[in-house]
């Protein structure tokens, strides 16, 4: 480090002060790598010069991905283990829960404020990217929520039918229920549960790409009568019906709107009816990054468990069930993340080089997230209070023999 | 009615608006009975005369159980269906909400307080009746919390016996681990978890009834080096342990004291421990009727799933499952009220026929409430940041294949 200047050499003590004794090996402008001594390192980051150095520093919460996003910024080696030391990193920073951090972060919630309109802006931003590059990485069915694997080893194929069929299960469906299902990304769930269950779906979504394709899907299996797609916001939900669900929209409504949100339940399903919301969520409330809400998830807002009460509670409504899948939401995103690696050429072709690397840094950062225990994926099972029981016990959602006897092989590895 | 003054007669009246077409005959002093047209009545209530029935309109939810447990009111027929009905008449009912009784209710939680003395001596009230009373009517083994029944015909024993082995299995309990208990009643729960899955446990309790009990038990069993009885508040909970245990004992606690009881709980277990909490709990943020606080539970407080996250939150506790079993503790009530009433007489002799009449009213009430969802009881599992995941699917949760059988069998009643 003979080369490095004096505040060079200062930011650098900073950040190496940050990471500590982490296996993490640090390169900067070229010189030899730091590393802390006696570990193996996970991955090697090269930081070119002052520049990047001084914006980590500053705002780590947005610097480290606009850089990365550059290529000013390279990781090599394990990209989801570094970012998880990363997380745990940030987390010790000073800068991280500084006033500038939360004055940013209040000031990008007004910028993408979840009202109609903006939740139109901010849906449209990531869900209309188009059909095909969500086709080069998901499933066939097209799901992109998280997935339930009854064994580890299931493929991404089963496990999102398996989900599926997991959250009938919980609602008990019965053939010629009313279902509204509202955020219905490319219509796989809707279609599901009309054609596997026998009941009829009103599906409500605001993005244009997604209803396009989700209308002649329902067109080619034949069912149009029973499944109809509209693009529309929650809010503008009517009717009534016998159930409510959501699989990976509460984490776009914003906890200021889940007041509304549950009186949109509540015209929905009435006393007698029944839900499931399915979401990404946390242990405590706190923000998206702000890098996560500028580049990839505008408006987004993973709630903890209390701060969804306000969807609840004002209605009388008993939650039944709760279950957390985070570990499965970072498997289906290494399927996801091992997918996207496979056809980067061609979504650069599609895109450019800096979209390449800010979908994997969200990739390869929410495997980290799940993993670390940052992010949670909740399944909340509900009931109106005068809605018949479903079911005496949870044993006979599990009557699968197959998948009972293999999940109890399953050895946890360590978080 | 010709002999009913005006004043009667306007007080009558009032009743009767309430109760509305609720299949509910009213004897008012002796005269012929009232009920609405074309319905069979449940029960028939006989109000003796004027002062009950003031008293009922001025303070329902104290004055009627008042005038029962005086035998000034009778009920004839089913008195747990009279009850679900009488909660509803009671909702309804302009006294119910009023600025008086809210203050009534204030008034009660200050002079009830479960600060480190107050507790105590609520405590003492309820559990320290007398073991030879609660062994009337509860199980062999005298656990007093909701029972797990694999089916609806299961018997008491079985049923208690399969709820702690249900709590065991979600907690992965493993031989050589360290548990602490809070409320750990007569010590059955702390005795079966040493006993089958071979932890070591510490188990607080502030009745001494009930760790006299215990203690003697555990000597009894053998298992005196492994289970350590302790008569001490939960706030002085010391010591590490790898799971923290509560069942019934939060609805004690009182919302104001939930998060102290958490930084109670990661004191013991840090990151990387678990734990579950097993409670009566609310649909949303209400108190217990003032009849039942005055003369059953002080200090009593079923919280709702949103309170309780100021329990988890502030420790990055990640919630992992939440099952909520109301209509079991509907079906351990009435278990118990039948081996209550069998032993009736005996009770009359060991305090006198008002306790008999209150306490039947207390299980009654309690059947009424869980089975029209005023109550529910919830079982939260829950795990620090750095737990070690537990299981990869809840299948293996529900391997006994009879009562997997027995429980799709079962047939929703009507709620």
């Amino acid at each position: 480090m003979a080369m490095v200047g004096s505040l060079d050499a200062w930011l650098l003590k900073q950040i190496l002060a940050l990471i500590g004794p982490a296996p993490i090996r640090l390169i900067y402008k070229n010189e030899e790598g730091i590393s802390p001594p006696g570990v193996e390192p996970v991955a090697t980051v090269m930081i070119p010069g002052p520049r990047t150095l001084f914006e980590l520093l500053l705002d780590p919460e947005v610097g480290f991905g606009e850089a990365y996003t550059d290529g000013r910024i390279h990781v090599e080696g394990d990209l989801v283990q570094f970012l998880e030391i990363a997380y745990k990193t940030a987390a010790n920073a000073p800068a991280y829960g500084s006033l500038y951090s939360r004055l940013a972060s209040k000031w990008m919630d007004f910028q993408q404020s979840n009202s109609l309109r903006g939740s139109r802006h901010n849906i449209h931003r990531h869900y209309d990217l188009g059909n095909d590059f969500y086709q080069l990485w998901l499933d066939q069915q097209l799901v992109y929520t998280c997935a339930y694997f009854p064994t580890p080893a299931a493929t991404l194929e089963e496990a999102q039918i398996a989900k599926m069929d997991l959250i009938c299960r919980k609602l008990g469906l019965q053939p010629g229920e009313t279902v509204v299902e509202a955020g219905c990304g490319w219509g796989a769930f809707a279609l599901h549960m009309a054609r596997e269950y026998g009941v009829s779906v009103k599906a409500y979504n605001i993005s244009h790409e997604q209803i396009r394709f989700a209308r002649e899907r329902a067109h080619q299996e034949g069912l149009g009568q029973r499944v109809e797609f509209i693009e529309e916001d929650y809010r503008k939900i009517s009717g009534k019906f016998d159930v409510f669900v959501s699989v990976g929209m509460v984490e776009h409504i914003g906890v200021d709107h889940f007041r509304g949100f549950g009186s949109i339940i509540h015209r929905a399903i009435g006393d007698s009816g029944r839900g499931l919301l399915h979401f990404i969520g946390r242990n405590y409330p706190t923000p998206l990054s702000r890098w996560t809400r500028k580049h990839i998830f505008p408006g987004g807002r993973p709630p903890s468990l209390g701060e969804t009460a306000d969807i609840f509670e004002p209605w009388d409504f008993s939650v039944l069930d709760v279950e957390n899948l985070r570990l499965h939401y970072a498997k289906t995103l290494e399927h996801w993340l091992n997918r996207f690696e496979k056809a980067q050429a061609r979504i650069a072709s599609m895109y450019d080089e800096r979209f390449v690397r800010a979908w994997r840094l969200y990739l390869a950062g929410s495997i980290a997230a799940f993993q670390s225990n940052t992010l949670q994926l909740f399944q909340v099972l509900f009931a109106g209070s005068k809605c018949k029981p479903m079911f005496w016990t949870r044993a006979s959602l599990y009557s699968d023999q197959a998948s009972e006897i293999e999940a109890t092989k399953w050895t946890p590895a360590t978080s």
